[in-house]
């Protein structure tokens, strides 16, 4: 898996609802109505890691979820990681 | 809910194992052994979290779990705290 350059981050950056980059990784805050929508939604995207075997940096507080997405073997963002954002805003749609 | 003082907070944190006081709050990170254990872990202690109606702001990346207690409203660490922390223990202990 080969990290995108810059103009491949910033085309599909702007495919994506609010991502951004932030110290070298995709992020996204997601705001929910409580904790117990927040942790039902975690709940669906931590299978969607098991099944791609790729994993957040996540946190979690309250009705808040951040989530950091990044390749570690690859040292920056690759196609992984804008498909599994891609995954991600289909799970939180269902929560809007 | 009155939050613990000093002499209170020290003497309940030498009854948690490896907790410590992190930026006014009760904090410990957790190591499983790999991405699903981790997350069945939070699932269970998100449970206990929406029982006990006090939740954790917590992080996760791979197989490690970063835990903060406190009591928002009460301005720092209170009973439910380590009550939280114990029960937190308690779902730990079934993954070592």
């Amino acid at each position: 898996m080969k990290k995108l350059n810059i103009n491949e981050l910033d085309k599909q950056l702007k495919q994506l609802s609010n991502w951004s980059l932030v110290n070298g990784k995709l992020y996204k805050e997601f705001i929910f109505t409580d904790f117990k929508n927040a942790f039902s939604f975690m709940t669906e995207v931590a299978k969607k890691a098991d099944t791609m075997d790729h994993h957040p940096d996540w946190s979690n507080s309250y009705n808040k979820v951040g989530i950091n997405l990044s390749t570690h073997s690859a040292g920056g963002i690759t196609e992984i990681d804008i498909k599994f954002a891609k995954a991600i805003e289909k799970s939180a749609s269902k929560y809007h």
